[in-house]
Protein backbone atom coordinates (compact mmCIF):
# COMPACT_ATOMS: atom_id res chain seq x y z
CA UNK A 1 0.00 0.00 0.00
CA UNK A 2 1.53 3.60 -1.25
CA UNK A 3 2.31 5.86 1.51
CA UNK A 4 -0.37 8.19 2.44
CA UNK A 5 0.90 11.98 2.03
CA UNK A 6 -0.60 14.29 4.83
CA UNK A 7 -0.96 17.34 2.35
CA UNK A 8 -2.05 19.48 5.62
CA UNK A 9 0.62 18.87 7.73
CA UNK A 10 3.42 19.03 4.66
CA UNK A 11 1.83 22.58 4.07
CA UNK A 12 1.70 23.59 7.38
CA UNK A 13 5.57 22.44 7.76
CA UNK A 14 6.60 24.29 5.04
CA UNK A 15 4.37 27.31 6.10
CA UNK A 16 5.93 27.37 9.83
CA UNK A 17 9.73 27.70 7.95
CA UNK A 18 8.64 30.05 5.57
CA UNK A 19 7.50 32.08 8.97
CA UNK A 20 10.89 31.35 10.57
CA UNK A 21 12.79 32.87 7.67
CA UNK A 22 10.69 35.48 7.14
CA UNK A 23 10.91 36.67 10.67
CA UNK A 24 14.52 36.30 11.27
CA UNK A 25 15.85 37.20 8.13
CA UNK A 26 13.52 39.50 6.07
CA UNK A 27 12.00 39.68 3.15
CA UNK A 28 15.23 39.18 1.34
CA UNK A 29 15.58 35.62 2.67
CA UNK A 30 12.10 34.24 1.47
CA UNK A 31 13.27 31.85 -1.38
CA UNK A 32 11.84 28.80 -2.21
CA UNK A 33 15.66 27.53 -1.51
CA UNK A 34 15.71 28.68 2.17
CA UNK A 35 12.09 28.17 2.95
CA UNK A 36 12.97 24.31 1.74
CA UNK A 37 16.23 23.82 3.88
CA UNK A 38 14.78 25.31 6.66
CA UNK A 39 11.58 22.90 6.06
CA UNK A 40 14.21 20.00 5.67
CA UNK A 41 12.25 19.46 2.38
CA UNK A 42 13.41 20.07 -1.11
CA UNK A 43 12.74 23.24 -3.05
CA UNK A 44 10.56 21.28 -5.59
CA UNK A 45 8.68 20.07 -2.62
CA UNK A 46 8.32 23.73 -1.42
CA UNK A 47 7.09 24.44 -5.28
CA UNK A 48 4.29 21.93 -5.25
CA UNK A 49 2.65 24.24 -2.35
CA UNK A 50 3.73 27.15 -3.59
CA UNK A 51 3.86 28.02 -6.81
CA UNK A 52 5.72 32.24 -6.23
CA UNK A 53 7.24 34.07 -3.67
CA UNK A 54 4.13 35.99 -3.67
CA UNK A 55 1.95 33.33 -2.86
CA UNK A 56 4.08 32.38 0.16
CA UNK A 57 4.07 35.75 1.28
CA UNK A 58 0.43 36.02 1.24
CA UNK A 59 -0.24 32.84 2.73
CA UNK A 60 2.21 34.03 5.40
CA UNK A 61 0.09 36.98 6.15
CA UNK A 62 -3.06 34.55 6.22
CA UNK A 63 -1.45 32.77 9.32
CA UNK A 64 0.11 35.92 10.93
CA UNK A 65 -4.18 36.83 10.99
CA UNK A 66 -5.25 33.52 12.32
CA UNK A 67 -2.64 33.86 14.86
CA UNK A 68 -3.89 37.11 16.03
CA UNK A 69 -7.82 35.61 15.38
CA UNK A 70 -7.00 32.91 17.54
CA UNK A 71 -5.18 34.71 20.37
CA UNK A 72 -8.08 37.21 20.57
CA UNK A 73 -10.85 34.45 20.81
CA UNK A 74 -8.80 33.42 23.37
CA UNK A 75 -8.13 36.89 25.08
CA UNK A 76 -11.66 38.46 24.51
CA UNK A 77 -13.20 39.68 27.51
CA UNK A 78 -16.22 37.61 29.12
CA UNK A 79 -19.98 38.62 28.45
CA UNK A 80 -20.40 41.53 26.00
CA UNK A 81 -17.21 44.07 26.47
CA UNK A 82 -17.90 48.02 26.64
CA UNK A 83 -16.32 49.12 23.39
CA UNK A 84 -12.99 50.18 24.22
CA UNK A 85 -12.22 47.26 26.32
CA UNK A 86 -13.24 45.00 23.28
CA UNK A 87 -11.39 47.26 20.92
CA UNK A 88 -8.01 47.08 23.21
CA UNK A 89 -8.37 43.72 23.55
CA UNK A 90 -8.16 43.25 19.22
CA UNK A 91 -5.08 45.89 19.10
CA UNK A 92 -2.84 44.81 21.89
CA UNK A 93 -3.11 41.58 19.77
CA UNK A 94 -1.53 43.47 16.98
CA UNK A 95 0.97 44.94 18.72
CA UNK A 96 4.56 43.29 19.13
CA UNK A 97 4.52 43.02 22.92
CA UNK A 98 6.52 39.77 23.09
CA UNK A 99 8.82 37.38 20.72
CA UNK A 100 5.97 35.49 19.01
CA UNK A 101 4.27 38.84 17.80
CA UNK A 102 7.51 40.48 17.11
CA UNK A 103 7.77 37.64 14.64
CA UNK A 104 4.61 38.35 13.27
CA UNK A 105 4.65 42.48 13.10
CA UNK A 106 8.46 41.78 11.16
CA UNK A 107 6.31 38.90 8.75
CA UNK A 108 3.70 41.48 8.36
CA UNK A 109 6.27 44.68 8.20
CA UNK A 110 8.08 42.26 5.14
CA UNK A 111 4.50 41.93 3.02
CA UNK A 112 3.68 45.82 3.51
CA UNK A 113 7.08 46.39 2.03
CA UNK A 114 6.91 43.83 -0.57
CA UNK A 115 2.64 44.79 -1.81
CA UNK A 116 3.95 48.37 -1.36
CA UNK A 117 5.65 47.95 -5.01
CA UNK A 118 3.28 44.93 -6.24
CA UNK A 119 -0.57 46.43 -6.33
CA UNK A 120 -1.79 43.34 -7.09
CA UNK A 121 -0.43 41.30 -3.64
CA UNK A 122 -1.43 44.19 -1.92
CA UNK A 123 -5.24 43.80 -2.86
CA UNK A 124 -5.22 40.43 -0.08
CA UNK A 125 -4.13 43.22 2.28
CA UNK A 126 -6.17 45.74 1.58
CA UNK A 127 -9.60 43.25 2.46
CA UNK A 128 -8.41 42.52 5.38
CA UNK A 129 -7.83 46.02 6.56
CA UNK A 130 -11.22 47.06 5.20
CA UNK A 131 -13.01 44.85 7.49
CA UNK A 132 -11.01 45.28 10.21
CA UNK A 133 -11.77 49.54 10.13
CA UNK A 134 -15.42 49.01 9.51
CA UNK A 135 -15.31 46.95 12.64
CA UNK A 136 -13.41 49.47 14.73
CA UNK A 137 -15.55 52.53 13.45
CA UNK A 138 -18.81 50.74 14.80
CA UNK A 139 -17.27 50.16 18.09
CA UNK A 140 -16.14 54.09 17.73
CA UNK A 141 -19.64 54.93 17.24
CA UNK A 142 -21.53 53.03 19.82
CA UNK A 143 -19.12 54.75 22.21
CA UNK A 144 -20.56 58.04 20.84
CA UNK A 145 -17.82 60.50 21.16
CA UNK A 146 -15.57 60.78 18.56
CA UNK A 147 -17.20 63.71 15.85
CA UNK A 148 -16.00 60.90 12.85
CA UNK A 149 -15.73 57.26 13.50
CA UNK A 150 -14.57 56.65 10.42
CA UNK A 151 -11.75 58.83 10.59
CA UNK A 152 -10.80 57.36 14.26
CA UNK A 153 -10.50 53.98 13.13
CA UNK A 154 -8.31 54.68 10.16
CA UNK A 155 -6.23 56.54 12.95
CA UNK A 156 -6.37 53.62 15.10
CA UNK A 157 -5.02 51.10 12.63
CA UNK A 158 -2.45 53.21 11.17
CA UNK A 159 -1.34 54.26 14.63
CA UNK A 160 -1.11 50.23 15.70
CA UNK A 161 0.99 49.90 12.23
CA UNK A 162 3.40 52.44 13.11
CA UNK A 163 3.28 51.77 16.80
CA UNK A 164 4.68 48.24 15.38
CA UNK A 165 6.92 49.40 13.07
CA UNK A 166 8.63 51.58 15.79
CA UNK A 167 9.36 48.31 18.38
CA UNK A 168 10.52 46.15 16.18
CA UNK A 169 13.04 48.62 14.56
CA UNK A 170 13.62 49.04 18.42
CA UNK A 171 13.07 52.61 18.53
CA UNK A 172 11.24 52.40 22.07
CA UNK A 173 9.66 50.10 24.36
CA UNK A 174 7.00 47.61 24.05
CA UNK A 175 5.55 49.36 26.96
CA UNK A 176 6.27 52.56 25.85
CA UNK A 177 3.87 51.68 22.55
CA UNK A 178 1.16 50.48 24.78
CA UNK A 179 1.17 53.00 27.39
CA UNK A 180 0.47 55.30 23.83
CA UNK A 181 -2.45 53.40 22.83
CA UNK A 182 -3.66 53.70 26.10
CA UNK A 183 -3.64 57.43 25.98
CA UNK A 184 -4.95 57.25 22.23
CA UNK A 185 -7.86 55.25 23.46
CA UNK A 186 -8.81 57.89 26.19
CA UNK A 187 -8.91 60.44 23.45
CA UNK A 188 -11.07 57.71 21.42
CA UNK A 189 -13.39 56.74 24.19
CA UNK A 190 -12.74 59.17 27.05
CA UNK A 191 -10.84 58.17 30.30
CA UNK A 192 -10.91 54.98 31.73
CA UNK A 193 -12.91 53.85 34.39
CA UNK A 194 -10.81 52.67 37.61
CA UNK A 195 -12.35 49.74 38.48
CA UNK B 1 45.69 66.12 -18.24
CA UNK B 2 43.83 63.24 -17.14
CA UNK B 3 40.09 63.85 -16.89
CA UNK B 4 38.80 64.66 -12.95
CA UNK B 5 36.76 62.60 -11.90
CA UNK B 6 33.58 64.55 -10.05
CA UNK B 7 32.93 61.99 -6.84
CA UNK B 8 30.38 63.84 -5.94
CA UNK B 9 28.17 64.23 -9.03
CA UNK B 10 29.22 60.11 -9.45
CA UNK B 11 27.72 59.51 -6.35
CA UNK B 12 25.17 61.45 -6.89
CA UNK B 13 24.25 59.78 -10.13
CA UNK B 14 24.39 56.61 -8.29
CA UNK B 15 22.21 57.45 -5.18
CA UNK B 16 19.56 58.67 -7.58
CA UNK B 17 19.51 55.06 -9.54
CA UNK B 18 19.33 53.73 -6.23
CA UNK B 19 16.35 55.57 -5.32
CA UNK B 20 14.47 54.51 -8.52
CA UNK B 21 14.93 51.04 -8.06
CA UNK B 22 14.11 51.04 -4.40
CA UNK B 23 10.94 53.04 -5.48
CA UNK B 24 9.87 50.83 -7.94
CA UNK B 25 10.96 47.69 -7.23
CA UNK B 26 11.45 47.60 -3.79
CA UNK B 27 13.91 46.13 -1.53
CA UNK B 28 14.44 42.99 -3.14
CA UNK B 29 15.71 45.16 -6.26
CA UNK B 30 18.20 46.87 -4.44
CA UNK B 31 21.58 44.99 -5.64
CA UNK B 32 24.73 46.23 -6.77
CA UNK B 33 23.70 44.85 -10.64
CA UNK B 34 20.43 46.38 -10.44
CA UNK B 35 21.74 49.62 -9.16
CA UNK B 36 24.49 49.84 -12.13
CA UNK B 37 22.27 48.87 -14.28
CA UNK B 38 19.75 51.94 -13.45
CA UNK B 39 22.37 54.30 -13.35
CA UNK B 40 24.12 53.26 -16.61
CA UNK B 41 27.61 52.28 -15.06
CA UNK B 42 30.18 49.11 -13.70
CA UNK B 43 29.24 47.17 -10.63
CA UNK B 44 32.73 47.58 -9.90
CA UNK B 45 31.94 51.84 -10.11
CA UNK B 46 28.99 51.41 -7.18
CA UNK B 47 30.89 48.86 -5.51
CA UNK B 48 33.74 51.50 -5.09
CA UNK B 49 30.93 54.50 -3.62
CA UNK B 50 28.75 51.96 -1.60
CA UNK B 51 30.48 48.52 -0.33
CA UNK B 52 27.23 47.10 1.28
CA UNK B 53 24.22 47.18 0.53
CA UNK B 54 23.43 48.28 3.36
CA UNK B 55 25.09 51.50 3.18
CA UNK B 56 23.21 51.56 0.08
CA UNK B 57 20.31 51.60 1.84
CA UNK B 58 21.41 54.02 5.03
CA UNK B 59 22.68 56.28 2.05
CA UNK B 60 19.26 56.27 0.53
CA UNK B 61 17.12 56.65 3.88
CA UNK B 62 19.54 59.38 4.93
CA UNK B 63 18.55 61.33 0.86
CA UNK B 64 14.74 60.54 1.86
CA UNK B 65 15.53 62.49 4.74
CA UNK B 66 17.20 65.63 3.44
CA UNK B 67 14.32 65.66 0.91
CA UNK B 68 11.71 66.23 3.32
CA UNK B 69 14.01 68.59 5.49
CA UNK B 70 14.62 71.16 1.87
CA UNK B 71 10.65 70.34 1.17
CA UNK B 72 10.21 71.38 4.87
CA UNK B 73 12.62 74.55 5.07
CA UNK B 74 10.35 75.76 2.12
CA UNK B 75 7.09 75.08 2.91
CA UNK B 76 7.83 76.76 6.28
CA UNK B 77 4.88 79.24 7.45
CA UNK B 78 6.73 82.65 7.57
CA UNK B 79 7.60 84.28 10.75
CA UNK B 80 6.81 82.21 13.75
CA UNK B 81 4.46 79.73 13.42
CA UNK B 82 1.71 78.12 16.05
CA UNK B 83 3.14 74.72 17.21
CA UNK B 84 0.23 73.03 15.34
CA UNK B 85 1.13 74.98 11.83
CA UNK B 86 4.42 74.29 12.23
CA UNK B 87 4.07 70.51 13.65
CA UNK B 88 1.37 69.67 10.78
CA UNK B 89 3.94 71.58 7.86
CA UNK B 90 6.78 69.01 9.48
CA UNK B 91 3.96 65.78 9.08
CA UNK B 92 2.29 66.52 5.78
CA UNK B 93 6.02 66.30 4.15
CA UNK B 94 6.55 63.25 5.34
CA UNK B 95 3.05 61.65 3.67
CA UNK B 96 2.77 60.08 0.71
CA UNK B 97 0.40 63.01 -1.07
CA UNK B 98 2.47 62.88 -4.53
CA UNK B 99 4.53 60.88 -6.27
CA UNK B 100 7.50 61.90 -5.32
CA UNK B 101 7.02 61.46 -1.62
CA UNK B 102 4.68 58.09 -2.20
CA UNK B 103 8.60 57.05 -4.00
CA UNK B 104 10.19 58.43 -0.36
CA UNK B 105 7.42 56.22 1.36
CA UNK B 106 8.68 53.12 -0.41
CA UNK B 107 11.94 53.61 -0.07
CA UNK B 108 11.51 54.28 3.84
CA UNK B 109 8.90 51.55 4.32
CA UNK B 110 11.76 48.72 2.27
CA UNK B 111 14.31 50.33 4.67
CA UNK B 112 12.14 49.67 8.11
CA UNK B 113 11.68 45.97 6.94
CA UNK B 114 15.07 45.70 5.86
CA UNK B 115 16.17 47.29 9.00
CA UNK B 116 13.69 45.04 11.26
CA UNK B 117 15.64 41.99 11.15
CA UNK B 118 19.25 43.74 10.86
CA UNK B 119 19.61 45.92 14.58
CA UNK B 120 23.05 47.50 13.51
CA UNK B 121 21.22 48.67 10.62
CA UNK B 122 18.26 50.04 12.48
CA UNK B 123 20.46 52.16 15.03
CA UNK B 124 20.80 54.94 12.45
CA UNK B 125 17.15 55.53 11.35
CA UNK B 126 16.73 55.38 15.67
CA UNK B 127 18.82 58.66 15.73
CA UNK B 128 16.20 60.40 13.24
CA UNK B 129 13.37 59.59 14.98
CA UNK B 130 14.63 60.19 18.72
CA UNK B 131 15.38 64.11 17.59
CA UNK B 132 12.18 63.96 15.52
CA UNK B 133 10.47 63.11 19.45
CA UNK B 134 11.31 65.17 21.39
CA UNK B 135 11.16 68.31 18.64
CA UNK B 136 7.42 67.46 18.18
CA UNK B 137 7.29 67.07 22.02
CA UNK B 138 8.45 70.15 22.83
CA UNK B 139 5.61 71.76 20.28
CA UNK B 140 3.00 69.53 21.89
CA UNK B 141 4.31 70.89 25.36
CA UNK B 142 4.27 74.41 24.05
CA UNK B 143 0.86 74.06 23.34
CA UNK B 144 -0.26 73.15 26.54
CA UNK B 145 -3.01 71.05 25.83
CA UNK B 146 -1.81 67.39 25.91
CA UNK B 147 -1.41 65.23 28.91
CA UNK B 148 1.78 63.76 28.20
CA UNK B 149 3.51 65.62 25.32
CA UNK B 150 5.91 62.61 25.14
CA UNK B 151 3.42 59.81 24.27
CA UNK B 152 1.40 62.49 22.38
CA UNK B 153 4.63 63.32 20.57
CA UNK B 154 5.81 58.92 19.69
CA UNK B 155 1.79 58.37 18.38
CA UNK B 156 1.99 61.37 15.97
CA UNK B 157 5.21 59.55 14.38
CA UNK B 158 3.69 56.48 14.56
CA UNK B 159 0.23 57.64 13.20
CA UNK B 160 1.93 59.36 10.38
CA UNK B 161 4.21 56.14 9.45
CA UNK B 162 1.09 53.86 9.83
CA UNK B 163 -0.56 55.99 7.49
CA UNK B 164 2.29 56.31 4.97
CA UNK B 165 2.00 52.33 4.85
CA UNK B 166 -1.45 52.17 4.28
CA UNK B 167 -1.69 54.54 1.54
CA UNK B 168 1.64 53.54 -0.39
CA UNK B 169 -0.56 49.76 0.09
CA UNK B 170 -3.42 51.30 -1.66
CA UNK B 171 -5.83 51.52 1.44
CA UNK B 172 -7.23 54.31 1.35
CA UNK B 173 -6.36 57.79 -0.29
CA UNK B 174 -3.94 60.44 0.44
CA UNK B 175 -6.63 62.57 1.10
CA UNK B 176 -8.32 60.10 3.92
CA UNK B 177 -4.88 60.30 5.31
CA UNK B 178 -4.54 63.41 5.64
CA UNK B 179 -7.92 64.11 7.11
CA UNK B 180 -7.31 61.81 9.62
CA UNK B 181 -4.23 63.39 10.02
CA UNK B 182 -6.30 66.58 10.93
CA UNK B 183 -8.69 64.83 12.89
CA UNK B 184 -5.43 63.44 15.12
CA UNK B 185 -4.28 66.81 15.05
CA UNK B 186 -7.49 68.70 16.45
CA UNK B 187 -6.93 66.13 19.40
CA UNK B 188 -3.38 67.06 20.26
CA UNK B 189 -3.65 70.89 19.71
CA UNK B 190 -7.33 71.67 19.82
CA UNK B 191 -9.79 72.44 17.12
CA UNK B 192 -8.37 74.33 14.01
CA UNK B 193 -9.00 78.38 14.36
CA UNK B 194 -10.77 79.19 11.11
CA UNK B 195 -9.21 82.61 9.31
Amino acid sequence: MPKRVDHQAQRARIADALMRVAAHQGLEGVSLRHVAAEAGVSTGMVQHYFRTKDEMMVFALDMVGRSVQARLAAAAPDGVPAPRELVRALLVQMLPLDEERAAESRVALAFFAHAAVRPHVAAELRENTVVLRAFFADQIRTAGRASDPDLAATALLALVDGLGVHVVGGHYSPEHALAVLDAHLDTVFGPRVQV
